[in-house]
């Protein structure tokens, strides 16, 4: 044997098997358990994250409890339990002490955790920290007793050590308590566990939470919704952006013997028509046989799905927040600054490699943030705040690359994170959110995110723009108004009493100065326990609505101009709304607007709109969205033109 | 079963095991193939470091050939050819076709590699986005011919599957070549190819790299050091900052029956005085079985750890990049700059986690680099060249930590990357690189790491702020003296001239009111083909040079105190460089340092000094650094206070 084949064969000797467990204990920062403080966080994310995707599948309105005990030395016990389906004892040694093994990778769908990693990876850094067993209480079904199950993972197998099994009674009709040690910084820890379980609180408000801190404090973040998001539903992947070596691996295990027949039953929006397109379009036999195709043949399908227009996948798979939670979350975020106003934007529904998403963003706008700080950022993905690698995100890149000067904010060469009094958020809703690591506090760069990104906040801030200056045009006509109808009277009262006239009649005057339609409106909530008298003319609205908060939306029209004017109105609703009294009657309701064909004004005259809202919170809806048609929109102050629908 | 049982059986049945390598297809972003741009740079730099790392281990001058192919689509052919040992046949499918697999996990030694993901993702990325196989080239022995391997991946159970397997000729005598085919932005990629090539030859000067893009275009990193880094030697963990998991981990799987023995033999920097200290300070019996010590046992012995003083661990396990190196890699990146100065810093062997570390650091200063803008970083870990990720890394979070203020940069209250004409550079060498994520981008925040990178930037820093202050001193003696020595003759001789007198010697006056010894130097490179003289008082030097550079010191010292003056003067020399003709004769030379001891030097009266260096390359040594002794330090401009060894 020669030296340099002796080399080989050395070296060949010294390959081996990594164990992923092994892989992850050497590299616990990559989960996020690089240091005390942070440890802190992910174990109880992980474990939170973990109960409202059970929750979630099984129908269940989560009631989740959280406890920390704070031992000396820097170690913690941690205590996560809640009111889930519970665990059968066969499965508690994977799910907690086995990693990459779970349910939810092979499914497109959203969920929060997807990888089998999270939750054994908190066992596994609690054993590398500690040397103590995880310790899971599990029940199942009411009638039965719980099982208690000790655990510690032999990392090099990748395999839990059941160390011990009993029988216990459990009062919980069901569900799972996880008790684990770690070594974390709790002193430094807290606020981020506490602002963590706030934000999830605010986008899950069909969760309850209770944190107790080691010194017996108890936070309490209630239910605010009764309702479970809807579960999102299992869908087969999009052909588009779908990479070649997956379509290529989803044909090989097809049971499908035609290539349509294959495409059809193995993707999302494949219909007749377009699977007859596509295939048509890469000049491929409907008829054949996809396990026989050839990687050229692949390929020509592949560049057809580019070419081909596909409809976007079903959002049946995505549970986006919806703008009123979004507003609903950030006006809570916000309270102690009383926010001038706040907007938000929503994409439809958009696909990259294969995996559809949505984007949801909002600016927060005015009050007491500081104006000459930067923007401060707000991220979430599947309902999950964020809270660290800002610098890395898709969606800071998104909002950076924008030239936010031109909607009225600072930002030294166009480019970076504006400065500015607002708060911008974004949501993205995915069967597969692309986190740059396995500790999912960043998104990938991914172009097609940034661009959705880009888009929602270009929307949002063409309103915000929208806003101020409208805002700005109502204050100046308002200083018209003033003068008018405050100053002109008294000198008219003046010059008569010199003259010893009597008081002329101004109207005239005024609505030749003013020369416009005067809108106004008001905004008002209160607490009822009655049902709001349904609209007769609005007939989708099923829901039972019990009490809670009735918002009334008064409209004050002024025709300030020489003759007569008659057009329609327009208000916007928001999409979860029930509308109660409408005066006077509108011409139409839909789930998005109520419409007025309003009759002819006189000059001088007015007309007062009013409708009431039920099926929101307090605050939900506090700005009207006015919109007029069949009027020159230049003569008209308070509303903009109407676009359609 | 009631309702609540039936869903945790049915979400049993959902749970199944993911394989590592269908975890990484799906999350391929994580490991650098988030974008058609990175995912060039990420295939060629996995290649580059396996071959840099294989060649190290096995003492051979990697010749290193990379070739990108463009066919259209935008999909690559990627070629990386080595001349290193090779790989035997059964070993190919498991390097090239399997994750988790490699040789260097379980070593604790320095190198670029460590998890057996690198190359077998770029197998898996090429079979995801093309749908081709992967070809492996490997030959191990001279007379033998060569092993053609096409290989794929069956993701489902991160196995290679073998397509094809050949016998041809190959003219190498040993080495191995990949070729894959990718969905790449060559375009954009091409860029970042280029620079991460240059700067690891920079930083591996012993490597010879061939780029050859689609055009035909070849590039060449020549080789500029014919010596191999000595091969970082594999080493036990060190007790320091160990994690309590592993200590009970290393505890269960070892030989020795006495815990005495186990210390001594699971962990380096542990001989028979800190093991019995250990024991000691831990109230435990060295005679105690550590098979059946408790966790409460364990737990005494880990505290003990860090009560303990543990020598810090050997540094043989590391490869630092050395400051010469350092100083020749900034000075080859910033030619165009032409930069005022380069400083160095280096601090000794630190431990995290039981790993042992050490950080290099430098800055470039001034030339024509801008002076408003934020200074740039330049990162390394390994040897390897960081690109991307910079906001994320441990390195911008130490600097931005440091009030740079202090030492004449713009730093927008005390934090953040500061401003100013520099480039700050960074090198960790460990014998594991904490990462923030498998795409190996950036530095984990580890406490330990962010404080040795501040340690060492502050150090620095105050290189460059005493120079700044040295310079500006000099500025200052520098004016007076032309003041003295060129105005005053002319005033001395008009007045001469006025009265018709002889002119008078002003030496005396000039001495009188300059008031300091004054210390000038210079330095010149000049290319020789000769050995350089050997100083005879030195004698470590055993290395062999070869023609190469001579570079000249010559230093001047002028006494303008109006007494004689008698000191000793030092000059530093660089590690590697071997010293040659030294003029006066010196009273001793080291590997750090050459001495003088200068007779009494009468009032205006003048010393030259000069020395040679080889051993360097040009421009290696650019300024000298010069200490007095045994004279008021505040006597002298050129030369601080000698502070001892």
């Amino acid at each position: 044997m020669t030296e340099v084949e002796a080399i080989a064969h050395k070296l060949a000797r010294q390959q081996k098997e990594i164990s992923v467990a092994e892989f992850f204990e050497r590299n616990k920062h990559i989960l996020g358990f690089g240091n005390p403080t942070r440890s802190l966080l992910t174990s109880v994310k992980e474990g939170v994250d973990n109960v409202l995707d059970a929750c979630e599948e099984s129908g269940i309105l989560p009631e989740i409890y959280v406890e920390i005990k704070n031992h000396e030395d820097g170690e913690c016990r941690l205590i996560i339990e809640d009111n889930g389906p519970g665990i059968i004892k066969k499965q508690v040694p994977h799910i907690f002490g086995r990693l990459l093994y779970g349910s939810r990778f092979h499914a497109i769908r959203q969920s929060r955790g997807q990888q089998g990693i999270g939750i054994s990876a908190v066992v596994l850094y609690s054993q590398l920290t500690t040397g103590k067993h995880a310790k899971i209480t599990s029940k199942i079904q009411e009638d039965r007793p719980a099982t208690v199950t000790e655990l510690a993972i032999d990392t090099n197998r990748n395999r839990a050590e059941v160390i011990s099994r009993a029988i216990v009674h459990w009062e919980k009709p069901s569900g799972t308590r996880l008790e684990v040690s770690i070594v974390a910084d709790y002193k430094r820890g807290k606020r981020f566990v506490y602002d963590y379980l706030q934000s999830t609180s605010i986008v899950n408000p069909h969760a309850q939470i209770t944190f107790k801190e080691p010194d017996g404090t108890e936070h309490l973040f209630e239910r605010t919704s009764e309702t479970i998001p809807k579960k999102p539903i299992e869908i087969k992947p999009h052909p588009q952006g779908i990479e070649l070596g997956t379509l290529i691996k989803i044909a090989k295990g097809t049971k499908s013997r035609r290539l349509s027949s294959f495409l059809k039953s193995e993707f999302s929006s494949m219909g007749d028509r377009t699977t007859k397109a596509v295939c048509e379009k890469a000049q491929l036999d409907r008829g054949l046989d996809p396990k026989k195709m050839s990687r050229e043949q692949f390929l020509t399908l592949h560049k057809a799905f580019k070419k081909v227009k596909i409809m976007a996948p079903s959002t049946d798979c995505l549970s986006p927040i919806g703008e009123i939670l979004i507003k609903r979350s950030l006006k809570h975020q916000t309270q102690e600054i009383s926010p001038e106003f706040i907007y938000t934007a929503s994409r439809p529904t958009s696909v990259f490699s294969g995996s559809p998403f949505q984007i949801e963003v909002g600016i927060v706008y005015g009050g007491s943030l500081p104006k000459d700080k930067s923007v401060r950022l707000l991220r979430f993905a599947n309902r999950v705040p964020l809270l660290y690698q800002q610098g890395d995100c898709v969606s800071t890149a998104a909002i950076s690359s924008i030239d936010w000067r031109r909607y009225g904010f600072d930002q030294s060469s166009g480019k970076g994170i504006p400065s500015g009094p607002a708060i911008f958020f974004t949501h993205m809703s995915s069967t597969l959110i692309p986190f740059t690591s396995e500790s999912k506090e960043a998104i990938a760069d991914i172009p097609e995110i940034e661009s959705e990104i880009k888009l929602a906040f270009r929307e949002c801030a063409r309103k915000v723009q929208s806003h101020i200056h409208k805002e700005v045009k109502r204050v100046k006509t308002r200083e018209k108004f003033d003068l008018i109808t405050k100053i002109l009277p008294e000198i008219a009262k003046k010059s008569s009493d010199m003259l010893g006239k009597p008081v002329p009649s101004l109207d005239a005057v005024i609505t030749k100065i003013m020369d416009v339609i005067w809108i106004e409106d008001l905004i008002e909530c209160e607490k009822t326990s009655s049902k709001p008298v349904q609209a007769t003319l609005f007939e989708d609205s099923s829901e039972n609505i019990d009490g809670g908060w009735i918002t009334k939306s008064t409209i004050l029209v002024v025709n300030y101009k020489n003759m007569p004017q008659k057009f329609n109105l327009y208000a916007l609703i928001p999409e979860d709304a029930v509308v109660g009294t409408v005066t006077p009657k509108p011409a139409k309701i839909t789930s998005r607007y109520i419409k007025w064909n309003l009759d002819a004004i006189d000059p001088a005259n007015k007309v007062d709109i009013s409708f009431e809202l039920a099926g929101l919170d307090k605050g939900d809806f506090d700005e009207n969205d006015l919109y007029i048609e069949n009027i020159n929109a230049s003569y008209v102050i308070g509303a903009d033109k109407w676009e359609g629908e």
